[in-house]
Protein backbone atom coordinates (compact mmCIF):
# COMPACT_ATOMS: atom_id res chain seq x y z
CA UNK A 1 0.00 0.00 0.00
CA UNK A 2 1.37 3.31 -0.73
CA UNK A 3 2.27 5.24 2.00
CA UNK A 4 -0.09 8.69 2.98
CA UNK A 5 1.44 11.97 2.80
CA UNK A 6 0.30 14.79 3.53
CA UNK A 7 1.68 18.13 2.60
CA UNK A 8 1.54 21.67 3.40
CA UNK A 9 3.40 25.46 3.74
CA UNK A 10 3.25 28.47 4.83
CA UNK A 11 3.16 30.70 1.75
CA UNK A 12 -0.19 29.80 0.74
CA UNK A 13 -1.10 26.61 -1.68
CA UNK A 14 -1.06 28.30 -4.34
CA UNK A 15 3.10 29.13 -4.07
CA UNK A 16 5.15 27.22 -6.18
CA UNK A 17 7.32 25.76 -3.84
CA UNK A 18 4.38 23.41 -2.45
CA UNK A 19 3.86 22.67 -6.17
CA UNK A 20 6.82 21.29 -6.79
CA UNK A 21 7.03 19.57 -3.46
CA UNK A 22 3.53 17.65 -4.09
CA UNK A 23 4.90 16.77 -7.69
CA UNK A 24 7.60 15.08 -5.67
CA UNK A 25 5.04 13.66 -3.06
CA UNK A 26 3.13 11.79 -5.94
CA UNK A 27 6.51 9.67 -7.03
CA UNK A 28 6.46 7.93 -3.19
CA UNK A 29 3.15 8.48 -2.03
CA UNK A 30 -0.97 9.27 -1.67
CA UNK A 31 -0.80 12.88 -1.42
CA UNK A 32 -3.48 15.26 0.37
CA UNK A 33 -2.79 19.03 0.93
CA UNK A 34 -4.24 20.94 3.28
CA UNK A 35 -2.41 24.31 2.93
CA UNK A 36 -2.96 28.21 3.95
CA UNK A 37 -5.14 30.26 1.47
CA UNK A 38 -2.76 33.13 2.06
CA UNK A 39 0.50 33.81 2.86
CA UNK A 40 1.48 32.91 6.25
CA UNK A 41 5.28 33.60 6.33
CA UNK A 42 6.49 33.97 10.24
CA UNK A 43 3.60 33.21 11.89
CA UNK A 44 5.48 30.57 14.18
CA UNK A 45 2.97 28.07 15.70
CA UNK A 46 0.34 30.73 15.74
CA UNK A 47 -3.34 28.92 16.11
CA UNK A 48 -6.79 30.21 15.87
CA UNK A 49 -8.61 30.13 18.82
CA UNK A 50 -10.92 33.51 18.40
CA UNK A 51 -11.91 33.18 15.26
CA UNK A 52 -13.90 30.25 13.26
CA UNK A 53 -11.62 28.40 10.52
CA UNK A 54 -12.55 27.92 6.87
CA UNK A 55 -12.27 24.95 4.80
CA UNK A 56 -12.48 24.42 1.18
CA UNK A 57 -11.55 21.41 -1.68
CA UNK A 58 -9.87 22.96 -4.40
CA UNK A 59 -8.52 21.49 -7.52
CA UNK A 60 -5.07 23.04 -8.07
CA UNK A 61 -2.94 20.24 -8.38
CA UNK A 62 -3.94 17.42 -10.63
CA UNK A 63 -4.89 14.32 -9.39
CA UNK A 64 -3.87 15.24 -5.57
CA UNK A 65 -7.22 15.41 -3.24
CA UNK A 66 -6.37 19.39 -1.50
CA UNK A 67 -7.67 21.71 0.33
CA UNK A 68 -6.99 25.21 1.20
CA UNK A 69 -7.75 26.69 4.86
CA UNK A 70 -7.90 30.33 6.25
CA UNK A 71 -5.79 29.42 9.28
CA UNK A 72 -2.50 29.10 10.57
CA UNK A 73 -0.01 26.26 9.15
CA UNK A 74 -0.52 24.47 12.19
CA UNK A 75 -4.31 24.72 12.05
CA UNK A 76 -3.76 23.16 8.67
CA UNK A 77 -2.13 20.10 10.21
CA UNK A 78 -4.28 19.74 12.98
CA UNK A 79 -7.93 20.22 10.34
CA UNK A 80 -6.01 17.82 8.30
CA UNK A 81 -5.51 15.17 10.67
CA UNK A 82 -8.85 15.87 12.39
CA UNK A 83 -11.15 16.36 9.82
CA UNK A 84 -9.92 16.09 6.45
CA UNK A 85 -7.92 12.67 7.53
CA UNK A 86 -10.18 11.60 10.42
CA UNK A 87 -9.02 8.05 11.54
CA UNK A 88 -6.69 7.17 8.38
CA UNK A 89 -3.02 6.85 9.79
CA UNK A 90 -0.75 9.70 8.27
CA UNK A 91 2.71 8.18 7.49
CA UNK A 92 4.36 11.21 6.31
CA UNK A 93 3.82 14.99 7.10
CA UNK A 94 5.88 17.21 4.65
CA UNK A 95 6.06 21.04 4.36
CA UNK A 96 7.21 23.44 2.46
CA UNK A 97 9.27 24.33 -0.20
CA UNK A 98 9.06 27.49 2.14
CA UNK A 99 10.53 30.53 -0.03
CA UNK A 100 13.67 31.33 2.40
CA UNK A 101 15.80 29.91 4.96
CA UNK A 102 14.16 28.20 7.74
CA UNK A 103 17.96 27.54 9.40
CA UNK A 104 19.03 28.77 12.40
CA UNK A 105 17.13 30.99 14.61
CA UNK A 106 14.17 31.44 11.74
CA UNK A 107 12.91 27.73 12.93
CA UNK A 108 10.93 29.82 15.82
CA UNK A 109 9.29 32.47 14.00
CA UNK A 110 8.73 29.98 10.89
CA UNK A 111 5.09 28.84 9.56
CA UNK A 112 6.29 26.23 7.46
CA UNK A 113 8.33 24.20 10.12
CA UNK A 114 5.45 24.62 12.74
CA UNK A 115 3.58 22.81 11.03
CA UNK A 116 5.91 20.21 10.85
CA UNK A 117 6.58 20.56 14.65
CA UNK A 118 2.42 20.34 14.96
CA UNK A 119 2.17 16.97 12.76
CA UNK A 120 5.28 15.34 14.83
CA UNK A 121 3.84 16.47 17.77
CA UNK A 122 1.07 13.53 17.35
CA UNK A 123 4.06 11.18 16.50
CA UNK A 124 3.69 11.61 12.98
CA UNK A 125 7.33 11.65 10.63
CA UNK A 126 7.59 14.96 9.58
CA UNK A 127 10.01 17.21 7.54
CA UNK A 128 10.20 21.20 6.87
CA UNK A 129 12.14 21.55 3.62
CA UNK A 130 13.35 25.49 2.77
CA UNK A 131 15.25 26.67 -0.24
CA UNK A 132 17.21 29.51 0.85
CA UNK A 133 16.01 32.43 -1.80
CA UNK A 134 12.99 34.15 -1.42
CA UNK A 135 12.47 34.58 -4.68
CA UNK A 136 8.91 33.80 -5.56
CA UNK A 137 10.72 32.72 -9.33
CA UNK A 138 13.40 30.87 -7.65
CA UNK A 139 14.78 27.20 -9.40
CA UNK A 140 13.52 24.30 -6.75
CA UNK A 141 14.44 21.99 -9.65
CA UNK A 142 17.57 20.90 -7.85
CA UNK A 143 15.20 20.08 -4.64
CA UNK A 144 13.32 17.63 -6.45
CA UNK A 145 15.90 14.13 -6.30
CA UNK A 146 17.52 15.11 -2.79
CA UNK A 147 13.42 15.10 -1.36
CA UNK A 148 12.42 12.30 -2.95
CA UNK A 149 15.76 10.53 -1.75
CA UNK A 150 15.26 12.16 1.97
CA UNK A 151 11.25 11.38 2.41
CA UNK A 152 11.91 7.69 0.76
CA UNK A 153 14.59 7.15 3.40
CA UNK A 154 12.29 8.65 6.35
CA UNK A 155 9.68 6.58 5.44
CA UNK A 156 11.32 3.50 5.92
CA UNK A 157 13.45 4.09 8.52
CA UNK A 158 12.45 5.64 12.19
CA UNK A 159 14.95 7.13 14.17
CA UNK A 160 15.15 6.99 18.21
CA UNK A 161 14.88 9.79 19.38
CA UNK A 162 13.33 12.26 16.87
CA UNK A 163 10.43 12.14 14.01
CA UNK A 164 10.96 16.08 12.83
CA UNK A 165 13.87 17.20 10.62
CA UNK A 166 14.55 20.85 9.46
CA UNK A 167 16.19 20.69 6.12
CA UNK A 168 17.35 23.76 3.85
CA UNK A 169 18.51 23.84 0.59
CA UNK A 170 21.62 26.66 0.30
CA UNK A 171 21.11 28.62 -2.99
CA UNK A 172 23.39 27.72 -5.65
CA UNK A 173 22.81 29.60 -8.54
CA UNK A 174 22.61 26.33 -10.88
CA UNK A 175 25.61 24.73 -9.32
CA UNK A 176 24.67 21.00 -7.87
CA UNK A 177 24.61 20.16 -3.99
CA UNK A 178 27.81 19.62 -2.56
CA UNK A 179 25.87 17.01 -0.47
CA UNK A 180 24.07 16.20 2.85
CA UNK A 181 25.39 17.31 6.60
CA UNK A 182 23.84 16.21 9.89
CA UNK A 183 23.60 19.66 11.73
CA UNK A 184 22.93 21.79 14.94
CA UNK A 185 20.70 24.80 14.89
CA UNK A 186 23.24 27.78 14.69
CA UNK A 187 22.82 30.15 17.09
CA UNK A 188 22.19 33.39 15.31
CA UNK A 189 19.89 35.90 15.53
CA UNK A 190 18.80 39.00 13.58
CA UNK A 191 19.40 42.47 14.46
CA UNK A 192 15.76 44.11 13.88
CA UNK A 193 15.15 47.77 12.45
CA UNK A 194 11.78 49.41 12.36
CA UNK A 195 11.21 51.99 9.57
CA UNK A 196 8.87 54.82 10.84
CA UNK A 197 7.02 55.85 8.09
CA UNK A 198 3.50 58.32 8.39
CA UNK A 199 0.23 57.50 7.23
CA UNK A 200 -2.12 60.32 4.90
CA UNK A 201 -3.90 61.02 8.42
CA UNK A 202 -0.07 61.90 10.16
CA UNK A 203 -0.23 58.43 12.57
CA UNK A 204 3.16 56.79 12.47
CA UNK A 205 3.46 53.40 11.90
CA UNK A 206 6.33 51.00 11.53
CA UNK A 207 7.68 48.06 9.33
CA UNK A 208 9.75 45.57 10.96
CA UNK A 209 12.62 44.81 8.83
CA UNK A 210 15.93 43.69 10.13
CA UNK A 211 19.42 41.93 8.96
CA UNK A 212 20.39 38.41 10.23
CA UNK A 213 23.73 37.83 11.72
CA UNK A 214 25.87 34.44 12.54
CA UNK A 215 28.80 34.78 14.84
CA UNK A 216 28.22 31.14 16.19
CA UNK A 217 31.61 29.92 14.93
CA UNK A 218 30.63 25.94 15.63
CA UNK A 219 31.78 23.52 12.91
CA UNK A 220 28.51 21.44 12.88
CA UNK A 221 26.17 24.28 12.66
CA UNK A 222 23.51 24.58 10.11
CA UNK A 223 24.58 28.26 8.71
CA UNK A 224 27.78 26.75 8.15
CA UNK A 225 26.70 24.26 6.26
CA UNK A 226 24.48 26.20 3.84
CA UNK A 227 26.83 28.83 3.50
CA UNK A 228 29.38 25.73 1.87
CA UNK A 229 26.56 24.57 -0.37
CA UNK A 230 25.19 21.39 1.55
CA UNK A 231 21.80 20.22 2.40
CA UNK A 232 21.54 20.90 6.22
CA UNK A 233 19.79 18.62 7.94
CA UNK A 234 18.75 19.42 11.78
CA UNK A 235 16.68 16.70 13.75
CA UNK A 236 14.58 18.60 15.75
CA UNK A 237 12.15 19.04 18.74
CA UNK A 238 9.50 20.69 20.34
CA UNK A 239 11.01 19.86 24.04
CA UNK A 240 12.50 23.71 25.22
CA UNK A 241 13.44 22.97 28.32
CA UNK A 242 17.47 23.50 28.87
CA UNK A 243 18.03 20.45 30.68
CA UNK A 244 21.94 21.76 31.11
CA UNK A 245 19.96 23.88 33.72
CA UNK A 246 17.87 21.36 36.09
CA UNK A 247 20.23 20.90 38.33
CA UNK A 248 21.95 23.87 38.96
CA UNK A 249 21.85 26.88 41.08
CA UNK A 250 18.36 27.43 39.88
CA UNK A 251 17.26 24.86 42.69
CA UNK A 252 17.93 28.22 44.72
CA UNK A 253 14.81 29.33 44.06
CA UNK A 254 13.14 26.10 46.00
CA UNK A 255 14.44 27.46 49.56
CA UNK A 256 13.25 31.26 48.68
CA UNK B 1 20.44 52.59 39.98
CA UNK B 2 17.09 50.41 40.21
CA UNK B 3 17.00 47.44 37.05
CA UNK B 4 14.84 48.61 33.64
CA UNK B 5 12.19 45.76 33.86
CA UNK B 6 10.07 45.66 30.50
CA UNK B 7 6.69 43.96 30.87
CA UNK B 8 4.87 42.42 28.06
CA UNK B 9 1.84 39.50 27.85
CA UNK B 10 -0.47 38.40 25.01
CA UNK B 11 -3.99 38.55 26.53
CA UNK B 12 -3.59 42.38 25.87
CA UNK B 13 -2.95 45.67 28.05
CA UNK B 14 -5.58 46.05 30.18
CA UNK B 15 -6.06 42.38 30.87
CA UNK B 16 -6.31 41.69 35.15
CA UNK B 17 -2.94 40.02 34.97
CA UNK B 18 -0.42 42.37 33.65
CA UNK B 19 -1.41 45.05 35.93
CA UNK B 20 -0.91 42.51 38.92
CA UNK B 21 3.19 41.87 37.19
CA UNK B 22 3.29 45.87 36.50
CA UNK B 23 2.39 46.64 40.30
CA UNK B 24 4.90 43.78 41.22
CA UNK B 25 7.73 44.84 39.38
CA UNK B 26 7.59 48.43 40.53
CA UNK B 27 8.33 47.26 43.64
CA UNK B 28 12.02 46.17 42.33
CA UNK B 29 12.85 48.30 39.34
CA UNK B 30 11.53 50.91 36.86
CA UNK B 31 9.10 49.52 34.83
CA UNK B 32 8.04 50.11 31.08
CA UNK B 33 5.12 48.61 29.75
CA UNK B 34 4.81 47.82 25.71
CA UNK B 35 1.89 45.00 25.32
CA UNK B 36 -0.61 43.73 22.74
CA UNK B 37 -3.66 46.59 22.28
CA UNK B 38 -5.65 43.34 22.06
CA UNK B 39 -5.64 39.71 22.80
CA UNK B 40 -2.94 37.96 21.25
CA UNK B 41 -3.22 34.08 22.69
CA UNK B 42 -1.92 31.47 21.31
CA UNK B 43 -0.09 33.28 18.62
CA UNK B 44 3.10 31.78 19.00
CA UNK B 45 6.20 33.31 17.71
CA UNK B 46 4.58 35.51 15.13
CA UNK B 47 5.60 38.20 14.23
CA UNK B 48 4.41 40.90 11.44
CA UNK B 49 6.21 41.08 8.57
CA UNK B 50 3.24 41.80 6.01
CA UNK B 51 1.37 44.80 7.94
CA UNK B 52 3.12 47.75 9.19
CA UNK B 53 3.16 47.81 13.07
CA UNK B 54 1.43 50.72 14.87
CA UNK B 55 2.47 51.76 18.62
CA UNK B 56 0.81 54.59 20.74
CA UNK B 57 1.68 55.60 24.27
CA UNK B 58 -1.09 55.18 26.98
CA UNK B 59 -1.63 56.18 30.79
CA UNK B 60 -2.91 52.73 31.92
CA UNK B 61 -0.60 51.61 34.63
CA UNK B 62 -0.17 54.67 37.10
CA UNK B 63 3.25 56.60 36.85
CA UNK B 64 4.62 53.66 34.13
CA UNK B 65 5.82 54.35 30.87
CA UNK B 66 3.29 52.12 28.70
CA UNK B 67 2.45 51.34 25.50
CA UNK B 68 0.03 49.61 23.47
CA UNK B 69 1.19 48.07 20.45
CA UNK B 70 -0.92 46.25 17.07
CA UNK B 71 1.77 43.82 16.80
CA UNK B 72 2.25 40.08 18.30
CA UNK B 73 3.88 39.76 21.54
CA UNK B 74 6.74 38.93 19.84
CA UNK B 75 6.67 42.05 17.83
CA UNK B 76 5.86 43.98 21.14
CA UNK B 77 9.43 43.14 23.06
CA UNK B 78 11.38 44.00 19.69
CA UNK B 79 9.62 47.28 19.14
CA UNK B 80 10.32 47.98 23.02
CA UNK B 81 13.98 47.49 22.32
CA UNK B 82 14.51 48.88 18.96
CA UNK B 83 12.03 51.66 19.03
CA UNK B 84 10.98 52.99 23.10
CA UNK B 85 14.30 51.91 24.85
CA UNK B 86 16.44 51.86 21.98
CA UNK B 87 20.17 51.97 23.29
CA UNK B 88 19.17 51.23 27.35
CA UNK B 89 20.49 48.09 29.09
CA UNK B 90 16.94 46.50 29.69
CA UNK B 91 17.91 44.23 32.77
CA UNK B 92 14.82 42.17 33.13
CA UNK B 93 11.81 41.45 30.57
CA UNK B 94 8.73 39.58 32.73
CA UNK B 95 5.16 38.47 30.26
CA UNK B 96 2.47 37.98 31.43
CA UNK B 97 0.88 37.26 33.98
CA UNK B 98 -0.85 35.05 31.53
CA UNK B 99 -4.67 33.68 32.43
CA UNK B 100 -4.04 30.26 31.76
CA UNK B 101 -1.40 27.60 31.70
CA UNK B 102 2.04 27.82 29.74
CA UNK B 103 3.14 24.16 31.11
CA UNK B 104 4.11 21.59 28.79
CA UNK B 105 4.03 21.66 25.31
CA UNK B 106 1.49 25.21 25.37
CA UNK B 107 4.75 26.69 25.42
CA UNK B 108 5.13 26.85 21.71
CA UNK B 109 1.75 27.91 21.69
CA UNK B 110 2.26 30.76 23.72
CA UNK B 111 2.47 34.52 22.79
CA UNK B 112 3.23 35.33 26.55
CA UNK B 113 6.24 32.67 26.72
CA UNK B 114 7.40 34.19 23.00
CA UNK B 115 7.73 37.45 24.38
CA UNK B 116 9.78 36.09 26.68
CA UNK B 117 11.63 33.97 24.24
CA UNK B 118 12.30 37.51 22.25
CA UNK B 119 14.08 38.82 24.97
CA UNK B 120 15.97 35.87 26.01
CA UNK B 121 17.23 36.13 22.00
CA UNK B 122 18.70 39.26 22.67
CA UNK B 123 20.78 38.40 25.62
CA UNK B 124 17.80 39.67 28.34
CA UNK B 125 17.37 37.89 31.32
CA UNK B 126 13.50 36.69 30.99
CA UNK B 127 10.56 35.30 32.48
CA UNK B 128 6.62 33.96 31.44
CA UNK B 129 4.85 33.59 34.16
CA UNK B 130 0.81 31.97 34.00
CA UNK B 131 -1.22 31.34 36.14
CA UNK B 132 -3.65 27.70 35.37
CA UNK B 133 -6.77 29.89 35.70
CA UNK B 134 -8.58 30.89 32.09
CA UNK B 135 -10.81 32.98 33.98
CA UNK B 136 -10.73 36.85 33.85
CA UNK B 137 -12.02 37.12 37.56
CA UNK B 138 -8.58 34.56 38.41
CA UNK B 139 -7.48 35.97 41.80
CA UNK B 140 -3.90 37.01 41.11
CA UNK B 141 -2.78 38.31 44.36
CA UNK B 142 -1.19 34.60 45.78
CA UNK B 143 1.19 34.91 42.81
CA UNK B 144 2.87 38.48 44.07
CA UNK B 145 4.81 37.40 46.90
CA UNK B 146 6.53 34.67 44.95
CA UNK B 147 6.69 36.85 41.27
CA UNK B 148 8.89 40.03 43.60
CA UNK B 149 11.56 36.95 45.40
CA UNK B 150 12.06 35.00 41.85
CA UNK B 151 13.08 38.33 39.59
CA UNK B 152 14.91 39.94 42.62
CA UNK B 153 16.68 36.32 42.70
CA UNK B 154 17.12 36.42 38.90
CA UNK B 155 17.86 40.22 38.93
CA UNK B 156 21.30 38.73 40.81
CA UNK B 157 21.80 35.40 39.61
CA UNK B 158 23.14 34.75 36.29
CA UNK B 159 22.70 30.80 35.32
CA UNK B 160 25.45 29.59 33.06
CA UNK B 161 23.20 27.85 30.54
CA UNK B 162 19.79 29.57 30.16
CA UNK B 163 18.46 33.26 31.11
CA UNK B 164 14.65 31.97 29.97
CA UNK B 165 12.13 30.82 32.36
CA UNK B 166 8.90 29.18 32.02
CA UNK B 167 6.91 29.62 35.76
CA UNK B 168 3.46 28.73 36.34
CA UNK B 169 0.98 28.90 39.35
CA UNK B 170 -1.29 26.17 40.16
CA UNK B 171 -4.77 27.07 40.46
CA UNK B 172 -5.13 26.52 44.31
CA UNK B 173 -8.63 28.39 45.25
CA UNK B 174 -7.47 30.22 48.17
CA UNK B 175 -4.72 27.77 49.42
CA UNK B 176 -0.99 28.34 49.70
CA UNK B 177 1.19 27.11 47.00
CA UNK B 178 3.04 24.23 48.60
CA UNK B 179 6.45 25.51 47.40
CA UNK B 180 8.57 26.27 43.84
CA UNK B 181 9.83 22.83 41.81
CA UNK B 182 12.31 22.95 39.00
CA UNK B 183 10.75 20.97 36.40
CA UNK B 184 11.24 19.43 32.96
CA UNK B 185 8.34 20.55 30.03
CA UNK B 186 5.99 17.75 30.41
CA UNK B 187 5.48 15.87 27.09
CA UNK B 188 1.59 16.23 27.28
CA UNK B 189 -0.81 17.19 24.04
CA UNK B 190 -3.48 18.38 23.29
CA UNK B 191 -6.41 16.43 21.74
CA UNK B 192 -8.38 18.35 19.00
CA UNK B 193 -11.45 18.83 18.59
CA UNK B 194 -13.47 20.63 15.34
CA UNK B 195 -16.66 21.88 16.03
CA UNK B 196 -18.63 22.36 12.80
CA UNK B 197 -21.22 24.99 12.37
CA UNK B 198 -22.84 26.72 9.29
CA UNK B 199 -23.03 30.38 9.08
CA UNK B 200 -26.01 32.19 7.81
CA UNK B 201 -24.98 31.53 3.86
CA UNK B 202 -25.03 28.06 4.28
CA UNK B 203 -21.39 27.41 4.06
CA UNK B 204 -19.36 25.35 6.63
CA UNK B 205 -16.97 26.66 9.23
CA UNK B 206 -15.13 25.10 12.29
CA UNK B 207 -14.45 25.65 15.71
CA UNK B 208 -10.49 24.98 16.97
CA UNK B 209 -11.15 23.52 20.40
CA UNK B 210 -9.95 20.40 22.44
CA UNK B 211 -8.75 18.55 25.91
CA UNK B 212 -5.42 18.34 27.44
CA UNK B 213 -4.14 15.34 27.91
CA UNK B 214 -0.84 14.31 30.01
CA UNK B 215 0.58 10.58 29.58
CA UNK B 216 4.35 11.88 31.02
CA UNK B 217 4.56 9.79 34.16
CA UNK B 218 8.09 11.07 34.60
CA UNK B 219 8.89 12.63 38.18
CA UNK B 220 9.87 16.09 37.51
CA UNK B 221 7.25 17.88 34.87
CA UNK B 222 6.09 20.88 35.33
CA UNK B 223 2.50 19.33 34.98
CA UNK B 224 3.32 17.09 38.27
CA UNK B 225 4.74 19.95 40.37
CA UNK B 226 1.37 22.33 39.43
CA UNK B 227 -0.81 19.10 40.35
CA UNK B 228 0.64 18.66 43.83
CA UNK B 229 0.47 22.58 44.01
CA UNK B 230 3.69 23.40 43.54
CA UNK B 231 4.85 26.49 41.40
CA UNK B 232 6.28 25.29 38.53
CA UNK B 233 9.75 26.62 36.99
CA UNK B 234 11.45 25.49 33.64
CA UNK B 235 14.27 26.48 32.71
CA UNK B 236 13.88 26.86 28.73
CA UNK B 237 15.71 27.99 25.76
CA UNK B 238 15.30 28.08 22.04
CA UNK B 239 17.70 25.62 20.77
CA UNK B 240 15.18 23.01 19.34
CA UNK B 241 17.97 20.80 17.86
CA UNK B 242 17.58 17.52 18.97
CA UNK B 243 21.02 16.61 20.26
CA UNK B 244 20.89 12.74 20.64
CA UNK B 245 20.12 12.39 16.96
CA UNK B 246 23.04 14.34 15.65
CA UNK B 247 25.56 10.82 15.74
CA UNK B 248 22.72 7.89 15.53
CA UNK B 249 21.44 6.73 11.89
CA UNK B 250 20.86 9.97 10.38
CA UNK B 251 23.78 10.04 9.05
CA UNK B 252 23.29 7.14 6.63
CA UNK B 253 21.40 10.06 5.13
CA UNK B 254 24.63 12.29 4.04
CA UNK B 255 25.85 8.68 1.55
CA UNK B 256 22.18 9.13 0.15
Amino acid sequence: MKPLILVTNDDGIVAPGIKILVQTMQMIGEVVVVAPDSPQSAKGHSITIMDPIRLRKVDVFEGVEAYECSGTPADCVKIARNVVLKGRNIDLCVSGINHGSNASVNIIYSGTMSAAMEASLEGIKSIGFSLCDFSFKADFSPCIDPIKKIATWFLEHTLEHTNLLNINFPKTDGKAFKGIKICRQANARWIEEFHEAEDPRGQKYYWLTGVFENNDTREDTDIKALNEGYISVVPSHHDLTRHESLHGKLNDLTSL
